[in-house]
Order: structure tokens, then C-alpha cells, then sequence
């Protein structure tokens, strides 16, 4: 694993990979600046009427449910459309689907198409798959391994990687299972790192296999969460060194994450 | 008032409150992220078609004139009755409405519907008022003290709390009036501070009465400004210093601050 | 030029412009903070109901086609059209026009208005011109020089300063062209530098004539880039130095960019 880890770092930072994200609002800076830093190359648009032609370019496509404004909701579904078409992989993230029956509905369609990769919290895994009530706002009220689970059963149905985040974050394609052992709680005081995680995974995604880029991605973002908290113990002085630490790690510094298989 | 004012800030933290925020995209990253620096939980979503939905888990929300866009125009609106049916407290921030007689009304008509405080610039409160003209773009070109009057007398009619920022920040309920020495001049060097201060102000408002929650704001954010100031001379290292400083704060430092009763 | 480069900067700072900024969401944050720390003042309102009626009190309009919203798709032809008709100088930035030809389609109607600059990468201008394609997603994959004749033809064909940014910017108005030796990759390792850029022109031109605002801003960005990367070698950090440049750089600092006279 090690060497795909390493190689998937250094092969986003080769290629910069093209990544259209469709994502919330509140979380665009972040996610466009991490994807940046990180050596990817962020595209935004979101309208039905130019998404899912520029997608088209895209070398990977994150499709975040985020603040899901009108534009978002026609151009969400009709871009995932596009790219399952051309083959184009795709990230899917149901963020926040807990407090919106709409959300769910959409999440389910989406989640139907043929995303890569899952990226979501507990809380909101354990609503795409009919159970929990989705915690409060953003935040799941629910740790990973209480979704462990509900995890496995969504990545075998639908043949996808599913990846939960949390204090301990697992990764399972519904046979292999793993939890990865990095991160920071200040991760969690500042917006929109959940959605950089599925921003990063559709970048790595673009240069290897599912599985390989939801570890990667969750690895470098821990790491980086940690080697920031190091030097910036609060949140503001923490997002701008998690930035600089999405740019500075080595491909060697995240494949060291300790990656435990779960049985 | 000492004890009430570190109450709150510790009772932020503690219960950690979920504030819906209706706000201006431009601002959005920076209510979001002090927000959850100041220890409350952010929810974005602005469509007719969710907020009023999702505003039924929050424990406060902040509707903020800010940009809005064609989703905010609708969504504001449906999402303070829901707010008011459920007896939810929420925060009107009338911000930019100078230019826009279209923005007055609207104002008007959610001011009519019973927000717990009005947070605005001086500029705003006159207009909302209907006095002055409203300054230029988002800037007050009047002072706290120009809008005294007017804000007492909103304050009365509505039966509301009304907050009115500047270089003194002045809170009044219409009989009693305070004026709050705190804050720094490149809290005006950074967009997006007066929208936080009106996201901090519903974040207390869930934890304690209207008149506590607009005064403790008030100190926490302005303060905040100071400390970051001291370490920061420049907009860029300001806010992120601003945004740490409202994490590190405690109770009884945003207690200390200067408040004046005035005749 | 010395003179009036220091002297434009001075006159923003002093004379504060009020700049209508129609951008895209993921830079409106680094757009607002970037003009606020130069000195001018923010203001955002996009939608076709607002927009056309709030820039009647703005000293100078940006039109950057950016992420595009259904609200800006309206708003930015209304807009342009009133700042016309006012007389109210404007800067047309064709973000991302390569890969949609609906964007390329608004930014020729667009620029048959009579913006006072346009403000591109290479490979923007290039498909404004009719040459090239555009790169991919909203980086160029052509050099300024590349598309010095292509810039020199638009700025004669509609009588505007063509401003092409790069690792080394070209400034031309048809007639005379000037290259600019200033600024640094990080510049383009985080979000909206370009969308930045265009504003910065905005307030430039709200003090000055179109030209020298063209190079008054290019120097300005460009040389708080060099100072920013020169404490800051990555780009969380860069992001906040870069601000605090723009800040606190003097006008004849930035007159003292090299600026080169091209044949």
C-alpha cells in the first residue's frame, strides 16, 4: 500500500488533475485553495447550462450536496450524468443530508448512478443507508465505526468505495475494510474540510484506482491536520498551515499513516 | 451583567449551538468559520425549498441581507415565519440595504415579523428607520451616536433588541442603552465582520435573552478585534488572528470589556 | 509613469472607490478582502433585480464571468449596460471562457459594450481574439507573449487597454505595449488571484485613466506576490502575506516595478 500511497501524491502534483467541483458555497474557498495547494486544479461552475459541458474537461468530478442552491440542484444530477457517460470518475459527498428529506431523495439518486467513491461523515452514511437520523446540521452525531456496518453494505450494493470520516476514519469497498489513524479535532472548527476530503479524493481518483485514492486522500488530509495543529493550536492560524501542509508533505510523509486492516 | 456575559460565552461553548445563517456569499466563510472558532455549529442552506425545513433543527438563526441572491430573496423570508412559528430565536441584519429600496422593504417586512435583535451599522439603522440615506455600498457614513434615537425607537416599537455597530458600539432596548468600547479599525479592513458579529449574536441568543446575547457578542467579537489587532497590523495576518482570538478567549476576559450605561 | 503609478495608489487609499464587484463565489472572498486591504470598498449584489440599481452609486464596475450563477447570467449584461450608460468605468475579466462557449458568447456582447479594460490570461484572450482554445478549466496554456498580437488587435478593434496576466504580464492599448516584471508562481497556487486582479484595476480606473490603471494594478499584485512569497514559501500562508502586502506597500514601491516598453 505504501508505494500506491506515495505514488498517488506525487502523481496529482505530476498531472494536476483537472477536478469540477460542485460543492457548497460556504466550503468553495477551501476546497478550491486545498485542491490547489495539494497540486490539483479546481473548476466550479455549477449551473445546468454550463456544468455539464465543462465537465467534459474534467479529469474527476466531486459531487458535494453541500448548501445545494436551485443552480445546484438541476446541475448536480445533470453533470454525475455526464460524467458517468464519458467515464469520467466521480466523487460523491451527501453532505449534511440529515435535516432535509430533499437531500436524502437526491443523495439515493446520485448514489444509483455510479460514484467512485463515497466520502461522508457517520451520521450521514447511516442515512444514505435507511438508518440514524442524520445528526444535527453538518456534524454527525455518530462515530465511523457505528457506521461501519452500514459502510460495507453501501459499498457492496453499489460497487463503490465508501469512506467515513470521523476521529478514526474507515475506508471499506465492502470486502476490505480499514480504519486510518490520522487527523486532528481541529479539523473539525473550521468549515469545509469534509468537503476538501471528497475535493482531494477525486483528485487522487483521477490519477489511480477508488481505493487507493480514498486512502490516500483521508491520509494526506489527517497528516496534514496534524503537522498544522503542531505549529497553529487555533482554528484561524490552523486553516492557513493545514494549507501549507496539503503543499509541503511528501508523498513518503502521508504513505507512513498508519493504515490498520479491520476484520 | 459581568456574570451573565461570561455565562454566555461559556455557554456557547458548552452547548455548542446550531445556528442556521442566512448570509451574504461573500461573507459566508468567515460567519462559518468564527462561528465554529467561537464554539457554536454553522448551517448554510438558503432555498426556499430546505431552510425552512432545516431552520426546524436550529437552535437560532441569523437571516442577513447580505448578497441576496434569487434563492436568499424567497428563502429568507419563509425561513423567519418558520422561525417565529416555532418560537426559534433569530437576528435580522439589514446589511447594505442603503442602495436598494428593494432590500428596505424586505427589511421592513421581516422587522415587522419579530426578530429577537436587529444587528447593523448606523447607516442601516437610519434607513431602516426611514432616515439618512444609507451610506455607500456596505460602509456606515454615520456613527453610532447619530443613530441613538432611531435605534431606540425601533427598539420600542418592535420590542426588540437593537445593536448598532461602529468605532463605539451602542445596544439598546429601547428604555436602557449601552455603549461598548471595544474593537479595532481593521475589524472594517476585512469583509464579512459585521455578518459574524450578527452569526455570534444568535449563536448567544440560543443560550441566553436577547438583551445578554447582544451585549456579549458585542464584547467577544470586539475584543477579539483588539487581540488580533495586537499580534496582526495588516488585513491578511488580522483575520486569521481574529478568528484564534475568538477561539481563545475566555468568559471572564470578554466579561472585563468597557460597558457604559448611557443617559 | 512613476508618478502616476504612486499616485494612483495613493488616490485609492485616499479616495477609497467604491468597487461593484460581479465575480465568481469561490473568489468573491479573496476579491472583497484583496480590495479592502488596498484600500477600496466591496460591494457584491449580483442578481438582475439589484445589481443594475446598486451600481449607480459605484465608482467602478467588475464584470468577471467567473463560476456564472443563473443570478449572474442576468445581472452582468443589466449591469454593464447601466454602468454604460452612466458612464461609469468597467472592467470586463472573461474568467474561464475556454472550455464553455456560452461564456465565450457573453464575454464578446460583453466587450462590444466598451469596458474600459479587459482583464485575461493568455489563453482567455486568445479565444476572445477567435485564436486558441482556452486552455483547460480556468488556467492558461498559453504564454502572455503568446497572445501579445491577439491582445494588441482586441484593444484596437473595441478602443480598450488589454491587460494579459502571466509570468510576465503585457499591458497594451493597441498601440503601445509594456511588459511587467513582477509577481510569483504561488500567485497561481491559490483561488482568484486573476479575479483579484480585475478588481484591483476596477478601483485603479475609479483615480486614474484606464492605462495607467491597468499597470498601476498589475504592479500592485504583482509585487505584493513577490513580498508575500518571499516570507511565506507556501500557499495557506502566501494567501494571508499577499493581503497584508497589498496593505502595506507604498506607491513608490510599486512605481518601482521594472516595466518594460515592447516594439
Amino acid at each position: 500500500m505504501t508505494e500506491t500511497i506515495a505514488g498517488a501524491v506525487s502523481a496529482v502534483r505530476e498531472r494536476a488533475p483537472l477536478v469540477h467541483c460542485l460543492t457548497a458555497a460556504v466550503s468553495m474557498n477551501l476546497v478550491a485553495d486545498g485542491l490547489l495547494a495539494a497540486g490539483g486544479r479546481p473548476m466550479m461552475t455549477e449551473t445546468r447550462e454550463e456544468a455539464p459541458f465543462v465537465v467534459r474537461r474534467a479529469d474527476a468530478l466531486l459531487a458535494n450536496l453541500g448548501t445545494l442552491s436551485t443552480d445546484a440542484m438541476a446541475g448536480i444530477p445533470a453533470t454525475a450524468a455526464v460524467a458517468d457517460e464519458l467515464g469520467t470518475p466521480w466523487v460523491l459527498d451527501p453532505a449534511a443530508i440529515g435535516p432535509s428529506p430533499l437531500r436524502v431523495q437526491l443523495a439515493r439518486d446520485l448514489l444509483a448512478r455510479g460514484p467512485s467513491v463515497v466520502r461522508a461523515n457517520a451520521s450521514e452514511v447511516l442515512v444514505l443507508a435507511g438508518e440514524g437520523t442524520g445528526g444535527r446540521g453538518a456534524d454527525s452525531s455518530d462515530t465511523a465505526t457505528d457506521a461501519h456496518d452500514a459502510a460495507r453494505r453501501l459499498a457492496r450494493e453499489h460497487g463503490c468505495i465508501v469512506a467515513v470520516s470521523g476521529a478514526v476514519d474507515l475506508v471499506t469497498d465492502g470486502a476490505r475494510a480499514v480504519a486510518v489513524h490520522a487527523g486532528h479535532p481541529l479539523l473539525t472548527r473550521i468549515t469545509g474540510t469534509g468537503c476538501l476530503l471528497g475535493a482531494l479524493t477525486a483528485a487522487c481518483r483521477a490519477v489511480t484506482d477508488p481505493w487507493t485514492a480514498a486512502i490516500t486522500a483521508t491520509c494526506w488530509l489527517g497528516l496534514a491536520g496534524e503537522r498544522a495543529a503542531a505549529v497553529a493550536p487555533a482554528p484561524g492560524s490552523f486553516r492557513t498551515a493545514l494549507l501549507d501542509a496539503l503543499f509541503s508533505l511528501t508523498g513518503d510523509e502521508v504513505a507512513a499513516v498508519t493504515i490498520e486492516e479491520l476484520p
